[in-house]
């Protein structure tokens, strides 16, 4: 995994959270959204199907387990899961919380207004939001 | 799986292509992309980690080997994998071909301008196609 570097636009639109077995956390800087994005630390993967069959089942179980924690957590209405990668090629799966009330619902995320950025508290309280998630739900 | 009732929504919007271990085929009715729907044919399931952990793991290999595929088959230039349900609760996963060229590229396909119905010779190619793709990737 030494060749692994995140893409800069991945970079500049989400804050790091933590390392999983596969996949780096990070946290879309949008307090809109209880929104991660799980990027699997492997240098140059654009689809799914290019990660070994053992890095596939790893990235959805990190998916899945993460958003269920998440969704109890936040008390969502719906998980989205989503991998497009239209604009950054570099492989990274969306874990989305929605509710309802978010400013999107019932459409997508992706290209509604601008994002919030977190204040700091808001930030703090993300953030140990996703470590009880990830303490609870075993995932490191 | 005697349960297992097609969303009106899901039926309405695509056409039944064929019916894999778990998951049951459909196109999306519009020609504007090659744009698949996986359905779990499993009964009252909105969420991926609501189903077991072998049919999880049957979805995303469904979903993936049939997504690299038609990536082949159409000569895509991203995949697009998601599984959204803000507007139809039942569980489904969307497997997208997307090309630089195409109408909403780079944006999601969600929402973007009407869909164009198949007419009869594109869909029988379609179909054509898709069933070369399954029987290729030994998926049926």
């Amino acid at each position: 995994m030494s060749d692994f570097a995140l893409h800069p636009r991945l970079d500049a639109d989400t804050l790091h959270v933590t390392d999983l077995p596969l996949c780096q956390v990070r946290l879309m800087n949008d307090a809109r959204y209880s929104w991660l994005v799980l990027i699997p630390r492997r240098a140059d993967i654009r689809e799914v199907y290019e990660l070994s069959a053992d890095d596939q089942a790893q990235l959805w179980k990190e998916a899945t387990i993460l958003g269920k924690a998440m969704m109890a957590a936040k008390a969502g209405d719906k998980l989205n899961l989503a991998t497009l990668g239209n604009m950054v090629p570099q492989l990274h799966l969306h874990v989305i919380v929605r509710h309802e009330t978010d400013e999107a619902w019932p459409g997508p995320v992706w290209g509604q207004g601008r994002a919030v950025v977190y204040d700091t508290a808001q930030e703090t309280a993300m953030r140990a939001c996703i470590t009880r998630c990830l303490e609870t739900s075993g995932l490191n």
